[in-house]
């Protein structure tokens, strides 16, 4: 999700709340209807049997309708925001049909309007729309004059978040006329492909957050089933139409140091510099975001606590390559930041990008892979075909798929996903003051642990006479876990869970160097149920090797984009006595 | 404090609380006497006008009367539980004073009870006692068998925490004769003299914790008043008396390279290697103990939230001087520790001792010093005059003091401070379980801050229409402290505090390298008054560059050596409307 909500208020959001969690309990009221018939049609849609893009979502559970809800709720905003504004002005809101008496106009003519003075318009199935007053409304930001003059259907098959009815709705109030029957024909014959359409196959088991750019999770239960995640349950968070990239033309370009541009092929990568293998857990700065959305609804997708995985990675060092394109330790006078630069695009040919400090990348200890194989095999198409940079102990998004250039410089990437996201706020910050300058970018991720087993709302069955609890932990910047607490009792007394580094039976990993501890830690703890209880909350928090500590509680770490979630996790089974 | 409970119950310890809370509120029942009549009579004895080591505990103050106990605390607890036994074995417990019909025993003969096999025996004032059994009910450990066959008074001279009326409670029951008066003459006439006789001068603003060894922090509000911290207020932890050390005879020895010893005079130290300075700040791993000890008792000195502070400190890098001394890559192969050897010594000769990783030592970005200047003067005498070692972003205890000798080694320091102390546990690992083993020593500290102004439970006048906050933030490893947020409402609202890099008025410090950010912040608000309010819960939380945070309470951080108290800082002022 990478468009921008700049001027609602989070109130609003809390009636989106409430909205939704009033219609997954019976029919939605009259007067609810007449408040929000977007929002409400959206739920209620989200609720019908799964299409298109949303068959992923199980309407029987409320965290995923609230999941489908928030991958819209951007739009639903601005939805609300608008009607307010339409209401004020007494305009009645009446939806135009084709063949209405709205003037008819040429290509031309719209392409005239590509700008705030000479007025914004742009195209959709024939209907022409003047969208100059939505602009500053807009949930993406200025993204929205990039389809100035023309269609916006291309634009639309990229962020497929706008496929969405209250969507319609809102931009039919901006319609001014027709396009002409001519052009129409022209623009239907160009008619843009799927630009997801090559996206490769997925496992049917993952949980889907969005299908366009595709982001998905593994059930928690079978993360902790393996040390090392095969790439199949890998969590997969896409900003952008996987790229098709071939093995023999791929180029990886190196910038900014004094010999000038490197140009390397992936046989170069494999050949000109020493393979290294490294053991690195990966972990999306939105998991468990899902906890922060039960607080107060956040911006992003609906994460559970598998956005996280651990793989062997195996490739060339950045350093090697570095010292190879002619780095020396001159550059690091005035150098600071190594960007990076995918090969994927949006519409405009934007790549997703993203920078790390100097030190980490250049660093002996810092272990940062320029990785073309995970778990032994060709990293998938999913996880950044033929290579991407792996940086142990940082967050995922500086993780850079289908790397295709790598620039040294004084600056940090300007990418909007350097800049304006992937930044923390304090819980009192909302989107009407945040100031993304006045946060640095997230890199290393605090300590992180959940619970994959028992399944929160599980029933235990009081014939089982102990009970395990099992999950992940681990930290960023290479501080190794060091411990888990586990309490059965809601926090009141607690045990120091098994942690291990290996599965089951089989040797464990070599303990790390000293802050090169880049692998999480599995963990499990079998207790006694006590006799007597009927319910159990169960939490785990874990220590690092800095003793770092995870909160105790959600809304004092809230931010209004829902990231760095790591209160103690928590989930409740019940116990049956038959 | 470095002795040793091994084999008591925390339930005792609970014992402890409630009679201490009991004390300070009235008289004390009798049913309570005959329960731990030396835990009331210490309690008693601590609230009476101070005198000798313990003139300077605040007997108004409740905070300092539980320090005073828990200074005991582990003797308490070991009279407890000999009691305890006494009962059991149905023993009527009886002073037995001198003139008694005990025997009478020559020092040769006490001599010849020197271990468990032979009796341990020893004497003090005169009397002779075989303490044999007491040994392993001992809270300092085995060290009692150092006095085994000999006087007691010159450990007690060192160990302060023995001066107390229990202490010779328990003592008188082991009671099996008397000295002979010519060998008591003997040893009267050589008497040792009190160790800590030549310790320096203090400041009188400080507030002192134990005062042989010496221990003591500045009022918080000096704290926050000065980026710098002066020496004189920086908080003073001694493990042992301060050596009396002379510049010219003073020597490094750096041993465990394949050169062989490398011994530098200061002069040395500062000619031949480049001068350093580096603004770092240094925490006790025990700084805001009282916070744990509010929980449940804990085993430590009682610090209250000053037990940190920020100075200039130049000298020479560890670094170099590894590297001069023949350090060399192959090292890396099989070192993987470097050790330090204090130059102050218990009475067996036992220097204080810690080690820390190598790459911390030989790393560029380490910035560890043998540092001989603190604020741009020689290192004061409390501070480790001539040469201590300064490890930024590691815990106080391994920036060992009067620093004599540093070794590379394969394996960390031996010592007591680094194997048997100074780790940290789940709040459910009591004394009896305790495995010193199962925990790292701790190296960098986890994120931390304090309100320095208000005090708790100061009044503040609703004329004044706003409320200053301020105080401190700082993290380990070099993580910087991003942001500080603040609540005047006990969590329900925070706002983001200012933070500086130096004093009001005057240019910053400049911004350090990613992961060198070695220096507290200081932090300050100012908000309005709430108008209705009549109280006031104030809470600080930090963020560091990890974005790892603070957490929410005690308890779930709570262990029983009271180390790592970094959850929110809470204080609670009162509003005066008149």
């Amino acid at each position: 999700m990478n468009w921008m909500i700049s001027s609602q208020n989070v109130s609003e959001m809390l009636l989106l709340r409430r909205c939704c969690s009033l219609t997954r309990c019976g029919p939605i009221s009259t007067r609810r209807l007449k408040v929000a018939p977007a929002v409400t049609s959206c739920a209620a849609r989200f609720c019908s049997s799964g299409s298109e893009d949303q068959s992923s979502y199980q309407c029987a559970n409320w965290k995923h309708i609230l999941a489908g809800l928030l991958a819209g709720t951007g739009a639903v905003l601005v939805y609300s925001q608008h009607r307010h504004k339409a209401e004020r002005a007494d305009v009645s809101v009446t939806i135009t049909e084709k063949g209405s008496l709205l003037p008819v106009f040429s290509q031309d003519e719209v392409t005239k309007h590509r700008s705030l003075e000479d007025g914004v318009w742009v195209t959709y199935k024939g209907g022409v729309y003047d969208i100059t007053e939505f602009v500053a409304m807009h949930p993406g930001g200025n993204k929205i004059l990039l389809a100035a003059g023309g269609a916006l259907e291309p634009f639309w098959a990229l962020y497929a978040v706008h496929d969405q009815e209250h969507v319609l709705e809102i931009l039919s109030e901006y319609k001014v006329g027709e396009l002409c029957e001519e052009d129409l024909k022209k623009q239907q014959a160009s008619k843009p492909s799927d630009p997801f359409s090559s996206d490769p196959e997925r496992h049917p088991v993952l949980q889907v957050n969005t299908l366009k750019p595709f982001n998905a999770e593994p059930p928690p239960e079978i993360l902790s089933d393996s040390y090392i995640t095969p790439s199949a349950f890998f969590f997969k968070r896409n900003h952008l139409p996987v790229p098709q990239l071939d093995q023999a033309s791929y180029r990886l370009q190196v910038e900014g140091l004094p010999q000038g541009v490197l140009s390397l092929s992936l046989e170069d990568l494999k050949t000109k510099f020493p393979k290294h293998t490294v053991t690195v857990t990966l972990q999306c700065a939105g998991n468990r975001r899902g906890d922060m959305n039960k607080v107060k609804p956040v911006k992003g997708l609906n994460w559970g606590v598998a956005a996280i995985g651990n793989a062997k990675w195996s490739g060339a060092r950045l350093r090697d390559v570095l010292l190879a394109a002619g780095f020396e330790p001159g550059v690091a006078q005035w150098a600071r930041h190594v960007q990076f630069e995918g090969l994927d695009k949006d519409v405009t040919g934007t790549s997703y990008g993203a920078s790390i400090p100097l030190n980490k990348a250049i660093g002996e200890e810092g272990d940062v892979l320029l990785a073309y194989e995970m778990n032994g095999e060709d990293i998938p198409r999913d996880h950044g075909y033929p290579v991407r940079v792996v940086v142990p102990g940082v967050v995922g998004a500086r993780n850079v798929k289908w790397l295709g250039k790598i620039v040294v410089s004084a600056e940090e990437s300007s990418s909007h996903w350097q800049q304006q996201d992937y930044k923390g706020f304090a819980p009192g910050t909302d989107w009407n003051q945040v100031d993304f300058e006045s946060a640095p970018a997230i890199q290393e991720l605090p300590v992180q642990s959940a619970i994959t087993v028992p399944a929160d709302g599980a029933v235990i069955h009081h014939s089982d006479e102990t009970l395990t609890v099992a999950g992940y932990a681990w930290s960023g910047g290479g501080r190794e876990v060091i411990r888990v607490d586990v309490s059965l009792d809601g926090g009141k007394t607690w045990q120091v869970a098994q942690l291990r580094s290996g599965d089951k039976g089989q040797a464990p990993e070599p303990s790390p160097p000293p802050g090169r501890a880049w692998a999480w830690k599995l963990w499990e703890i079998t207790a006694p149920l006590p006799p007597e209880a009927e319910e159990l909350e169960i939490i785990c928090k874990a220590v690092d090797s800095s003793y770092n500590v995870q909160p105790d509680t959600v809304p004092p770490i809230w931010n209004l984009r829902g990231l760095l979630s790591n209160a103690w996790h928590r989930v409740t089974v019940r116990l049956r006595r038959d």
